[in-house]
């Protein structure tokens, strides 16, 4: 299946995994799981069952290129997309689809974030393998969709048309982006909602269509001069002609005003793994309901936390229900789990406190 | 007044400061206050008031000398007396009096640990004046009585004669280790009763007496060479000596047996600060109840605890009410404040789980 492609969203900080990410050092590249790989190293590795490696391709802010290259020593350069400013994901979205596009015409891909986590893997690839095949004789626009196990207000929700037009992909009806609770558990209830995962699957050809209809100003921006990419004169376009594209999301730009949007029911233990919380919630718990990731961590009468310390270091903790603790070396984290939404804001403050734009 | 000399102890560990003290790195040596000023050093200073430093002297173990010249650099080697091992205070306090005897027969001293506070020096000091006056012209032994504030069950107790021997010089009836809550607090009710502070004023030749009557091993032992104090060959003798004196507490050695034993009733905001938690007690706190050290704190919904990160780190601490912290490059410590006295035994659990001494 050479005309099957993957291309890795890796542009982001993911800042509320703060203080173990940072502006310089963002989510993707951590050991966040505490399996000695990154997320990003854990998603090319599961990429590999739906193309080789040569045909994963990597979207990132420019300054992440070498922590890319450290994690991926397999790619090329060339397989590095590096975006000179964040624009959201569409204009990131258009300018993989033109690149490809002009590597294979027949380009077929998938395009997925490198931050989440997978626990079935099987199941998400024959998910991706049948989106893959429906997409490559359709000219279709798909998203996984994932089956929802609660009212979670922090997602997409997507409405599909309960009768399949084809096994199990079904037509989109209609997105909606984060409802309050009470709707979300109504979407639940209706048993006719997914979230959206942010997993697309379509043929370049396909996506660049939609642009070119839903969303022209990037597609005349990016498309401006296909004969640079895969060349030399690629960098240098897309520095100047990146930065002036209209700084907005794929969801908006596209899915939400294209009619061939479709969707697969999808259940592969599936988490966007957004906060120290949801790690706690998808990771393995000793008989306390702790999940500690460091060597030398001594627990007494310590319930339901999250600790992670680096493997150098011991560290006696006693007497904390529910609390996040991360020790980096430069900053240390105690916080009650169910408060961390509170933890972005004070790391604003820090910044604004004692100045330092590194922490 | 040269004949006035000080004897401070320097050889303990302090290991209920632990992770901040080691082995290596005793409380005495540390910044416990967070001043700037180790408690060596504060120890040091408050007495210059009482006399010049060339008249001040460490008694240490051997293996501290390096960090006391470090602490200390006013001092010549011959004011630092190393000893060979650890055997309590009696033979440390006897081989202090004969090398004091050898440099000045009319020496009169005070010996005082090196690892507490003292809020009011001035009447600390005034307190000593006074002792030092009634033990040059008296053959005594006298001890400094610390006014009870609370039934504490960790201290000795001084039961003293009511009617003063002479202005506030009062004989000592009887000494009580540690009693239990009930003593202790008939004993604080009854007004008889001081806490031993372990802060002594003697003249050598008193001691001296003293050791050969009540503890005639240790004075054969340590007085078998006179004449090699404050000479090349002291240190090889204390080598050879030292270790095999009985290792036991000039408490039991002499005070409790002597007859002329006195103590003069005090206040002078002392502490022994002997724990995380009784630093806590002493320090001056937040509008929250909080001892912070370190610069770059940031306390969210944090109560009554004591915070101490290096300072070049930051600490970013929510939700916790009554809890040590303590973070140190290589350990972190987070507990209940008032279960602190578990975190010995945690210690001994973390160098027998992860064998590491320096730990």
């Amino acid at each position: 299946m050479s005309n099957n492609y993957v291309a890795i969203m890796a542009g982001g900080v993911g800042s509320r995994f703060w203080p173990a990410s940072r502006e310089e050092r963002p989510k993707q590249f951590l050991d966040i799981m505490g399996v000695g790989k990154s997320l990003l190293r854990l998603t090319f590795e599961r990429f590999l069952a739906l193309c080789p490696a040569e045909n994963i391709f990597i979207v990132t802010n420019g300054k992440y290129k070498e922590q890319v290259k450290e994690h991926l020593p397999e790619l090329t350069d060339n397989q590095i997309l590096c975006e000179p400013s964040r624009n959201n994901t569409a204009p990131c979205i258009a300018y993989t689809a033109f690149k490809l596009q002009a590597l294979n015409p027949d380009a077929n891909l998938v395009v997925a974030p490198s931050d989440h986590i997978i626990l079935q893997e099987q199941r998400f690839i024959d998910a991706l393998q049948k989106a893959l095949t429906f997409t490559s004789s359709n000219d279709a626009l798909l998203t996984l969709g994932i089956e929802p196990n609660r009212p979670d207000t922090g997602y997409g929700y997507i409405n599909y048309e309960p009768i399949a037009s084809e096994a199990q992909v079904h037509k989109v009806k209609k997105f909606t982006e984060k409802p309050p609770l009470e709707k979300a558990k109504a979407f639940v209830a209706s048993g006719e909602y997914l979230w959206n995962a942010g997993i697309f699957i379509w043929k370049t050809a396909s996506v660049l269509e939609a642009f070119q209809k839903h969303a022209p100003a990037i597609h005349e921006i990016l498309g401006a001069n296909l004969s640079c990419y895969n060349t030399d004169t690629e960098q240098a376009f897309i520095d100047q002609a990146y930065p002036t594209t209209p700084k907005i999301s794929v969801d908006f730009a596209i899915m939400e005003k294209a009619e061939n949007v479709y969707t697969i029911p999808s259940s592969f233990g599936w988490s966007d793994l957004g906060t120290w919380g949801s790690l706690h919630v998808e990771s393995d718990k000793d008989s306390q309901g702790n999940v500690t990731q460091g060597d030398s961590i001594l627990l007494h009468d310590t319930h339901n936390s999250l600790i992670r310390i680096s493997p150098d270091k011991l560290a006696v903790i006693g007497g904390l229900d529910d609390f996040i603790i991360v020790d980096e070396s430069d900053v240390l984290l105690i916080y009650p789990k169910n408060r961390e939404q509170e933890i972005k804001q004070l790391r604003g403050k820090v910044q604004e406190q004692f100045g330092n734009d590194t922490l």
